[in-house]
Order: structure tokens, then sequence, then C-alpha cells
């Protein structure tokens, strides 16, 4: 079995600030993050895939379906974006790294299948983000059900 | 003489977009950074000074007096900031790497007499911006006049 | 669950050297490391933690409570210092990175509770130290008992 | 356990085409890297071996040991070579990413026996490699029988 | 005055050999890098270009401008070929990093007219090309006449 | 004219205190720098030769005669050692970088003449050593006597 892995980049914009918390209690978990116009960052995504190379193709995955899917599901609708105004997953939820990964997740897992059919039996294994090269967040897909 | 140089990093949001133009003009120039809601970036800012070594210390500038100076008129007033809402400079100028490269030699430019006074004879010589590692700005501060 | 990793950076010096073993020895396997007078580095350490989203915050951990916990238990403790003479672990051990991802981690998990206290469930789970961009050591905590 | 990782670079070209397979399908698969003249890279090889520290060296395996297995087996044999007119493997399998990194592992693990001899109980755990910044194949070595 | 820069990247590979040495002297020069079947790269490029930042746009250049002339002139025609035996440049010219700056520099400049046209002032400064992390070669493009 | 740069790295320690100024004023200037037992780096070093293309080998220089010169005059005596009390130049001078690099440079200059010999026409032109990714200086050979 091999791990594929490609690496991908957005730039787009975001606030942390809960309105379930008050405004002192924002501050102290985001710090600076809870300014109130928003900043932004440079995004890396990283996401790997697991299968068994074809023997014929040397491959465990076509790269362009891959880059498409991603392009479809995350870059199109993430590249030069506001996270919390544009993007419906962030009306209720902050955009910290760790619901950013959870969300680019949820949508490879749903959109999947309509690109990897069987008998191509390549599954989503891990979503890594980078913020920043001094923050990163990643989950394996794997762990949750209905992959 | 020695070039000495300084990397400092920041993250921020901006818009790209001129009210001096019309919506398909900015289109044409701004691409998807003119969306309507803005997006950003992690920004590397290196400053560059020049001077003799001091033969007693080997340095050409005290570093904490340098990074002092950039804390105060860069970082510390763009750090998780919205550019063109947050910053003076970007009300009535687009908050292109250009004009960030501009405002960011201005400010040291103001600020730089106050903290390096002779005998210390350190120059500021140039400016450089990496708003992705694909897009980079710099200017030569020593063609303006006024250093 | 989510992963996330901080990375932070500290420089330091060390002489790998065994008294334990002969000249010849040291030499056979520390190299130019061995050298009398120590050599040095830019580390790069990269503390990995895991948990749940907290469904208010988003968040794994609050960053700034694991950035203090970090400073205070290594960045304070290791930057800019000799690591053979200055740091205790490193009195009867020779401070290869193997050694220093060890001590780190001991360190993070020894100090751990005192930050990171019930409701709290996040866990350290890994700690990778780079030596220099070739030569990279990691260990799982979750694999040593006690934490 | 800890795991000690090194990363090696090198030089090479290659030519993603399967003869197998028709010119069109050859496209649809592999795109630009099915020129008929070929293209290259600099792949960057990270070989993570997995043990116990020594308690008097403070290592997991001796690295000059590791270089050197790596050196002879990986590097002088791929360096500044064409991957499908003059290595042996890909005379039958397309030099894909995930080819190569099985042909890696299988050179490591075939020569390890002849370098790590008991009572040295380092395991060659992963190998991964980078064929660009954003293309990156990895597979674990354990997970194959025969190690 | 402001520079600005931008960083490309394309894969090709190449052989450097002079038929107009001895197979010894070619050895001598070229090292490895003469091996009979080629070797390859994925070589970054940075063009710079400087001028005067328009006052309304707060740009030196439209990026999608240039973006279309390197694609055009230097990476849809470079991207995974073989230098040696698909570039007309390099059938009698050795494609060392040196000629290669030097042909991409001349294929944009003799571009240039055509895109950027009076009043845009825009002027082509530099060219540097990465073939590795460690051998960079750059020229100015004002050096030369014709510009 | 070509402007060719290699990058080499070696790793040293190093300790930032002057004998002529007070223990408070090494503090002031240098700050944890001056800790007595030293600390180190991952020294980068670019060294920057310009000249013209020869036209037969299409190179500005040989590329393993500078290596060999760089090696014997820097890496080698600099490699794995302590700065100050390994390295002549460093009993009367703090080893900043700008000393630093003044040494780099002095060494290249004085042993250049030996290597590279008319006809060759190939400068130093400049000697640029990265102490960490944000700290870095240069200097000029060409701004020099005697070169």
């Amino acid at each position: 079995m091999i791990r594929l892995s490609r690496r991908y980049s957005f730039s787009a914009s975001h606030r942390l600030f809960s309105n379930d918390l008050s405004e002192e209690r924002n501050r102290e978990i985001y710090g600076k993050c809870a300014n109130p116009y928003g900043h932004g960052h440079n995004y890396e995504v990283e996401v790997t895939v697991a299968g068994e190379t074809d023997p014929v193709t040397g491959r465990v995955v076509i790269l362009s379906d891959l880059d498409t899917l991603v392009e479809q599901e995350i870059l199109e609708p993430f590249r030069y974006k506001n996270l919390n105004q544009e993007i419906e997953a962030f009306r209720n939820a902050v955009p910290t790294t760790e619901n950013l990964v959870f969300e680019v997740d949820r949508r490879l897992r749903q959109a999947w299948a309509q690109v990897f059919t069987p008998p191509v039996a390549v599954r989503l294994e891990r979503v890594r983000i980078w913020e920043t090269e001094r923050n990163i967040c990643e989950m394996n897909s794997e762990l949750r059900s209905g992959v």
C-alpha cells in the first residue's frame, strides 16, 4: 500500500470569534485573531490518499482526477474568499484550522464516490492544513464513519 | 560596507479594488483578488540596512534596535488587521504589494532618525515583501529623497 | 479527533562525545560532531497534540496555553545554551537528536497536567525535532507510560 | 522507540509512458509527463528508521552507516540517470513516484541485513519521496513481508 | 521605482555535453551531468520587472499580463521537455543554467513589446533560475542592448 | 554577464561577547547570544561569482573548481567548529554574522588567484550568509580593493 500526497494552496481571510462567548473570553482564546475586521493566510492543503499501485499505470490514482476534485470542492470555493462570510459551514462554526480541516475532509468525502468509482479503490486517508509554517492541523479521514 | 537583512512576518487581509475603476476593469486588473469580502496572506517582510561594521561590536546595527523599530512601526499596526479598513494609507490607495512596500518603507524612514542617531550611520537600504512565495515586491529606499 | 502541531525554533550548541567510549570509537560514531570545542544548530521543534475539537471554540487546545508551556519548559531553558554544559539531562547522556527528543518529551509530559487540566482532554502525541533540514528525530509520546 | 529520518536528494530524468496502453490513454493518465523525450526532477528521498536508542551512544543508528547504505543503493545508481533507460526495475514498470518509492524500499531492504546486523535492531520503517514540493509518495516498509 | 518579481516552476531534462570537447574534457567540466542518457530538474524561474507604480491601480504591471507572457514564451515550451532535443537554442549550445538564463531572457525580451506597449513603461530587469536549491544563475536584462 | 551562485552549509558554534565591553553592555548589544557557554547555528553560505559565459562550455565557472575552493577555504575549516576558539580571525573579533561574512570573503579572495587564473576571468562578486532564516548578512566583494 502506497500513500500519495498532493499539496495545494489558496489565500483566504477569516476572523476567529464566537458569538457564544464574551468579548473578553474571545480575546483569551483567540488573541489578536479575534480582531473585528479579520485577517488572512496563505493556506497550504495536503490531501493524502492510500491504495494499491495499479500494475499497468504504476499509479495509486490518476493525478488529474484528484486535482480536479480538490479544485472543484476546495480551491475554487475557498480561493480569495472570506471564510466566515462566504462559506456556509462557518456561519455557525469558528473558522479555526481545526474546523477548516474538518470541512475540507467533509467536502472531499462527500464528492469522493462521484470521482473514484469501483474498481478504483483509492481511499482518502488524511487532510493536513498549514495556516502558517508554524501552525498545522490534520485529521485521519479513516477515523470517521461514512467514508 | 555590509548589508544586514532581517525577516519578519505578519498575517493580514486586504481587498484589491479601486473605486476609480469600473467593476469590469477591477476584474481585469485584479482578478479574484477583487472579490468583495476580501482575502488575506501570510506576509514576509525583509528589511535591509547597510553600513560599516563597528570594530568593537562587530555589528552594523544593534539587532534589538532594528527589531523594536519594525515591531512598533510595522508588525504591531499591521498584524491581524484588514489593511483596507484599518490602515490610513490604504483608504485612498489599493493595498497591492507595491503600495504595501511603499508604505512600509515610508513608515520606517519616518521613524528611522528617532532610533538611529549619530554617530550610528546605518542606512535603510531596501524593503522587500513576499505576499506569497511567488509574488514579491521590493524597493530601494535610497532611490528616494529625504532618507 | 484532530492533531494540531506547532513549530518552534531555538539555537543551541552541543558536542557529541561519550566518556564511556574511546577517542577512536567516538570518531567512528559521531565523526566531526565529536570535535572537542563543540558546534551548534538551529533546532526546529514540532509539538503535536491530539484531541476532540471543542464545539464552541473550534479548538483542540488554546494555542497560547501550549505556547506558554513550550516556552517555559523548552525554549527558555534551551535557547542560546550549550546543551552538554547547561542542561542537567545531558551531563550523563550524549545530546544526540534522539536524546534531545526524549528530553523534550519528558519535560512536556511532566508539566502537562499543570496546564491542561480536566475537562480539557488534549493529549501530547508526538515530539519531532529537526537538527538540520536533513536530520530529523521524532517519538510518539503515547508509546510511553504515565502520560 | 525513536524514529530517525534522513533526507537525501538526487536529480534524474524519466518518462511516464506505458507500452501496454494506447497513446491516447497514456495522455489521459500521465498528461505532459508522457512527452516522448522525457523530463526530470530534483528528487528528495527521506528514509526513516525506528529503534531503541543505545544508552551509551544515544543513537538509534550510526548515521554514517545509514548514509553509506543509501549512497550505495540509491544515490550512486540513480544520480544524474535516466530512470527508464538505466534502472533495471523500470524496464517493465513505469517510473512513477509510486513505483520509485517501491524500488527504493526494495533496494534498502535487500541490503539492510548486510549493514545492520544483530545486536543492532534498527528497522526500516518508511520511505518517502518528493518528486516536486507538491507531489509526494510514501510507503511503510513494515507493511510488507520479509523485512 | 518598484521591482516586482514572480516565481514560476517547470520540470525538464537535459544533458551537459559539448560535441566540441573530448569525452574526458566533458567529464572534467560537467562531471556526472555529462551522463549519456540525461537527467532533469525542477527549475524555478524568477522574472523581475521594474517600473513606476500606477497611481490608480497601485500596480507596476498587471500580473495576468506578465503571467500570460511567461506561460507562452517559457513554461509552455519548456515544461516536461528535453531541453537538448526539443529547444532550438540548445542544438548548438549546452543547456547549462547560464545558457538557460540567457535563453529565457532572450525570449522574454523578444515578446515584451507585444504585451507591454506604451504608455505602460515596465522594464524587464532580471531573470533568475534555480536549477536546484544550491545552484542559481541570474542576469540583469538591462545590461544588454536592445531591451 | 551572468551571475552564478552556489549555496553551501555548515554547522558551528560561537559566542557573541566583546572583552572590550562591560558585562552589561554585552547584554545590551548581544542579548542572550552573550551567554557564557555559547550556542550555534546551521549556517548557509552563498557565494556569487560573475563573468562571461564561455561559448564552448556554456559556463561562467567550472562548478567543481568553485566547490573545491569553498570546501578548502571555508567548509573544511569551519564545519563543526567553535568559531571563537578555533578560527584565528575571531580571537580579536566578535564572530557576528557581519564579521563572518568579512572573513569568508577575505579567505576566498586570498585563495582566488590560485584557482582562477587567466584566461579565466570570473570575479567573486558577493558573499551572503544566513545565520538563521531571519538573519542574513552580505557584502559585495567588488566594493573592496585588491580583488
